[in-house]
């Protein structure tokens, strides 16, 4: 497969070695173009340009420095039978205007979120997220899974893999990592070791795991009913844990928005339902 | 082994019955005395008065109402020679109260908090924290381990079962919980499926496995220097994926705390530390 790839930093080097490693004809390019050179040293063939590059394949991935950097690329080429995959760092909205830009120039056009670190790509449990023109991501799902193990395609919307992104990595990930240290530092100031702590860390992995995909099934079904303990007996065992924190110094600020938002769900009505139904009242 | 269980509710009677299964000799009362007799059916001996369930046994279990209840238990008895092991709920400060007034009387005091469902006691995976006397919890590990898999010492300190309860099911897993509600909420107000959002949850709960075990690493070492992406830099991305949320009408409160706790540190100078660094600007 002939494939260009239009920036060669640590991503696009990363790219680039992975898909030479599958046999396949990389042509590279870069506004610096020394840059290149360790690619080239390893088989890849360099274009002078940026019309070289796109010459050179049908499939185009551009991962450069922001969407600005990826209009100044295309701006000026013709785009008539190629594919764009867009994997620079950008934000929703963005998205839908490049998809436009794009699709203008005639090309077909796919936005990609990385969520993996360059040293991860071409491993089997790396995630990227692909939104879209769909035949892009069914033509192309081999090149797409050499590249990381899974490589999802979330929606027709060129938005969703920011959405995607944005939803597990800021809303999930890092406010679980957040309710890990304002837990940490609550438990240090009263005497706990971080060891003692430690000793927990796969039994509320696992147990987060299983609720979440009870919730999951919940939300799918929109059934909030439940035999276990209902949302009003957490946001009571919450109020209690705030009301520990505080009294032993803290400012415990996410265990205070988490409150508020139970807080809310149950004045909505939803204080007899499971936990999960303040998916309902997120709302602002 | 000779155990009395004072108070035979959903949590004593399953702990009563996963020890008569293991061949021990288990007492029974109950303030309803009629409630033991699910128990007395399958062999268990019945104390009329709470004074016979502490003659019974010199290990005493008490599962009952709230702390108030576990004084009444024990407030005429003497108790030389007896351990009494607390799994009823409570708080930390509570829990300091109740070895005060039970080693006054005579008793080993060890204050346990149960992490598990009444239907998961006698299992591998269940979770139980003891803190207090560790004697009592050496020369007990046997009988605890068979209540449940996963039976916990976490410090002399007796709130220190409490501490670690509050920031394990408060401060990380609500938290973290409330973190994916928001986070589907705002997925599904940009037209993103739940199933779409669910092929992610193993790969997010793994991701945030290692992370916990590094930041844990970090917190146990005091080393938080980064080469990866610093504190600043997750500040920057959670700063845009919150405006994200509010642009799409959802009201992002964990986020927004999470933004502020990341505030707080890189204002305290940890901008260019590791994300783990959060922990130490915790404090009110």
């Amino acid at each position: 497969m002939k494939v260009s790839i239009l920036g060669t930093g640590l991503m696009g080097g990363a790219f680039a070695r992975v898909l030479m490693a599958g046999g396949h004809d990389v042509t590279v390019w870069n506004r610096t173009p020394e840059r290149c050179a360790p690619l080239t040293a390893l088989g890849a063939a360099q274009a002078s340009t940026v019309r070289e590059a796109v010459a050179a394949s049908d499939l185009l991935f551009a991962i450069v420095l922001d969407q600005d950097a990826v209009r100044e690329l295309f701006e000026d080429q013709v785009l008539e039978g190629k594919t764009v995959v867009n994997y620079t760092t950008g934000t929703a909205a963005q998205a839908v205007a490049q998809q436009s830009f794009l699709t203008a120039r005639g090309a077909r056009y796919s936005d990609a979120v990385i969520a993996a670190y360059p040293d991860d790509i071409g491993s089997r449990d790396a995630l990227i997220y692909y939104a879209g023109d769909e035949r892009v991501h069914r033509e192309h799902i081999d090149v797409f899974t050499e590249l990381s193990g899974l490589a999802q395609f979330v929606g027709a919307e060129p938005g969703n893999a920011n959405v995607l992104d944005a939803a597990w990595v800021g809303g999930f990930h890092c406010v679980a990592m957040g309710g890990f240290h304002e837990a940490a530092a609550f438990a240090m100031s009263e005497g706990v070791t971080i060891d003692t702590l430690a000793d927990s860390v796969d039994y509320y992995v696992e147990f987060l795991r299983g609720v979440l995909k009870e919730s999951v099934k919940a939300i799918r079904e929109s059934d909030f009913g439940t035999d276990q303990a209902t949302l009003d007996v957490y946001l009571s065992g919450i109020r209690s844990c705030r009301q520990s924190m505080i009294d032993a110094g803290q400012r415990a600020g996410l265990v205070s928005a988490n409150l508020h938002s139970l807080e809310i769900a149950s004045a909505a009505g939803h204080g007899s339902d499971s936990l999960y139904a303040q998916v309902l009242t997120m709302k602002a």
